[in-house]
């Protein structure tokens, strides 16, 4: 994806991790063992340990790692000093389904802008979000500094949208469409189609069957 | 996630790598060269090739792989022999754009059934899926031989589902909900919060403005 010191994969632990504390936090909890976070994610204490090494972080005390001081820590590492703008194109269930899901958590990152050519919705807010046509995306991009975009539309149209993403001077791109979409050297993007997780699980539960673990 | 000689990553990438030569194919695009293939996906040839031989095709002539036999023989590694029958449970936003997306693709994994608690919903077909009460789990899930579900519920409700999963006999776990999942073993689960994606983008897109690249 991008050069980085820290692993992708840590980098996704590390988000779930901070999770995983914020809501600790919120039931008072004020340490946890490295395996007691291990156990929750399903991994290693070790692998726990790791990551942290990875970013410095090594306040292991008898009573576990403080909540409160390691939340702090990975944000250091994850967020951005201030908030980050996020569009999401095509505004379909799973567009709003997105953004009810995420907008709301108190992150550091908002999405504050929709974009559709759904006459119905153009114009209207969805969600507390405007929604603009595709035909202005470069203007209220640099409007409204979105520097992520989230690609929930058809899939037989997300081609014609890598154009005005890059023009555009989007940083950023969350694809859920089916279509692997390719940009410059410079710009992030995650390609997640739904169908390659479920094909995922759907082959090693055939491994399973196959091949039965005994223990 | 389970025992297999194939890694997982390269399981993710075949299911990809068969969404474009399905796409290919329908289109009459009769041979694809690896590094094209490789292109699409923002990968290297390399890459391709190791994937491939990894499941034991090698059959790369002069014109490049032949869609047609290339897209059997990831079939013959990637599905069942049989349809497998999946349930969504929570068909909220997220659920509904989930079954939408995903049927009527023609794939051997079908979204058959939904569970929901909301008495709006209950007892209703939704895009053609019949939604029913959670308290009518166990016997729905062996009346209907659902083998997978995807867990699109709130996330404070999601660790009252592990329990009725187990006992009904769930072989594996989409879970998109921000709670972590655990399962015995034998049980294949995939965690998937979208807002780790999300976090994972803008932390690559920090590092690129602190880090640019200079090609």
């Amino acid at each position: 994806m991008a050069s980085s010191n820290i692993p992708e994969k840590t980098i996704e632990r590390l988000s779930e991790y901070r999770r995983t504390l914020l809501s600790c936090h919120k039931q008072g909890i004020t340490h946890i063992f490295s395996h007691v976070l291990a156990g929750i994610h399903g991994i290693t204490a070790v692998q726990v340990r790791r990551d942290l090494m990875l970013i410095g972080f090594s306040s292991d005390t008898k009573k576990g790692y403080d909540v409160k001081v390691l939340i702090d820590f990975i944000s250091n590492i994850l967020d951005s000093d201030t908030v980050t703008n996020i569009a999401v194109i095509g505004m379909g269930h799973l567009g709003q389904a997105i953004t009810k899901y995420f907008n709301g958590r108190g992150l550091k990152l908002k999405i504050t802008t929709a974009f559709d050519i759904d006459p119905a919705k153009v114009g209207q807010t969805i969600d507390g979000i405007p929604c603009h046509h595709m035909e202005t995306f470069e203007e209220v991009v640099e409007d409204k500094d979105i520097d992520i975009v989230i690609v929930s539309s058809p899939s037989r149209v997300a081609d014609e949208l890598v154009v005005p993403i890059v023009n555009a001077g989007i940083k950023g791109v969350l694809n859920f469409t089916s279509r692997p979409l390719n940009f410059p050297r410079g710009i992030v993007v995650e390609n997640y189609d739904i169908t390659t997780l479920l094909e995922k699980v759907a082959y090693f539960v055939k491994e399973n069957e196959e091949n039965p673990t005994d223990d």
